[in-house]
C-alpha cells in the first residue's frame, strides 16, 4: 500500500503520519507515504500555483499547469496509481469505502487543494472526488490524513487483534458502538455494570447488544 | 475563542496548527490553542493512561483517573469551558455546527481518545459528542484538527473576503459548489468556458447557478 501526497504543506502533515501507529507500519514496510511538493512543479521565478477565478470571485485557485505536472511526475512512476481528491461535491467517504481502498493495496495520489479552490479542468486527471462530510474545511490535508488513516487501520495486522475491528465493527445497519468499562470498578461512586464482571460471556454479550448505540447518520 | 486540546501526541498536531492559515490567526490574538499533555496525569511510575476492558475484548481503555484530572485541571482554570469528546457514537458534525460554535466565542476542551477507546464513565464530564463522519478512525486527533480548522475558518476576519465565505456558503438544501476556473484560457485543448470570460455578471450568476454542484450527502 503505498500513498503519494501531492501538498504545499508537507511539514504539516509529515509529524503526524511520523507518530503512533502509522510509523510502526511504515517500519514493517506494510505502507509507504511519500510527499509531492506541489511548490516544485509552479510557474515563474516565484513558484506560482494559483491565480485569481475568472468571472469574478474571491480567493486564488489552483493552476492546471503545476497539479498536471506534479500528478504525472508520479504516473510517470507508476502508470497504475489512482488520483483522489479531497472536494466538498465528492462522494462521501464511508467505512465501506475505507474498506475497498484497504483490500486493493493500490497507489494512491491524494492531491490536497488549498486556497479557494482549483481550475475544474483538474478533474481529467482525477479518479476519486471524495468529501469527508458535510462541513468545509481550509484545504485538502486533513481529508488526506483522514483517508490514510482510515485506510491503514484496516490493513492486515495493524490492529493487532481480530476482536478489535469487529468491536468497532459497521454492522449493515450502520456503525454500532457499545459502552466500555475498566479499572476502578468504581469511580467517584460511579459502578461498572456488574454483569460486565461477572465473567459470564453470553450475559456479557447481551448486555453488550442490549446497550449498543448506532452511530448518528 | 479558545482551544485546549488534551492528547498524548501534541507533536503530532502542533505543526499542523502552527502552519499556514492557523498560525497567523494565533498571531492575531484570535485563537489560542493549548495543549494538555494526558500523560502527565497517568497514574504510576509508568504514568498509564489505559487499561484493559471489563467483561473481555481486545485493545486498551482510557481510564477515568487520568481523563477526569487532565479535564478538571483546565476546568479549574475556565468553569466555563466546555468539553467536547470525538466518538464515532456522537452527532455527525456539520456546518451548521461549525457555525455554531464559531458564533459563541467560547473555550473548547476537545479530549482526544486513542487505543480502543475510553471508559464509559468520562461522558459524566463531556457537554458534545462529535462524529466527524462515517468512518472509524485510530483516534481522536485528526477530528480534532477537523473540528478546529472548520470553526477557524469562519471567525470574522479569517478568510479576508466575504465573497470566499459566500462561494462556499451552504444554501437550505446542503453545500453548493459551481466550477471555477483561471488561466490559462485554454489549457491542453480544455477551454474556460466562454460565459466566464465576457464580464457579464449576471450571466455568469446564471451560469453558475446552473453548473453548481450538490456535496453528497
Amino acid at each position: 500500500m503505498k500513498f503519494t501526497i501531492i501538498t504545499l504543506f508537507e511539514e504539516a502533515l509529515r509529524p503526524y503520519l511520523n507518530s503512533s501507529m502509522m510509523y510502526k507500519e511504515q517500519d514493517k514496510g506494510l505502507l509507504e507515504v511519500e510527499f509531492v511538493n506541489l511548490r516544485e512543479f509552479g510557474l515563474g521565478p516565484h513558484k506560482s500555483v494559483d491565480d485569481t477565478p475568472y468571472g469574478g470571485g474571491d480567493g486564488m485557485l489552483l493552476r492546471c499547469e503545476p497539479v498536471f505536472a506534479a500528478i504525472e511526475s508520479v504516473l510517470a512512476r507508476d502508470k497504475d496509481a489512482k488520483v483522489i481528491l479531497p472536494t466538498p461535491a465528492g462522494e462521501l467517504w464511508t467505512q465501506q469505502k475505507a474498506r475497498g481502498f484497504a483490500a486493493e493495496d493500490a497507489h494512491y495520489i491524494i492531491l490536497c487543494p488549498h486556497y479557494e479552490g482549483y481550475d475544474e479542468r483538474i478533474l481529467e486527471l482525477v479518479d476519486y472526488q471524495i468529501s469527508l462530510g458535510p462541513y468545509v474545511l481550509t484545504g485538502g490535508e486533513l481529508p488526506a490524513l483522514i483517508m490514510v488513516d482510515s485506510i491503514v487501520r484496516l490493513l492486515p495486522g495493524v490492529l493487532g487483534g481480530e476482536t478489535s475491528a469487529e468491536i468497532e465493527s459497521f454492522s449493515e445497519e450502520g456503525l454500532i458502538e457499545f459502552p466500555q468499562y475498566t479499572k476502578p470498578a468504581e469511580f467517584r461512586g460511579m459502578k461498572v455494570p456488574e454483569v460486565l464482571l461477572s465473567g459470564h460471556h453470553g450475559k456479557i454479550n447481551e448486555w453488550r447488544k442490549a446497550n449498543s448505540k448506532k452511530a448518528a447518520y
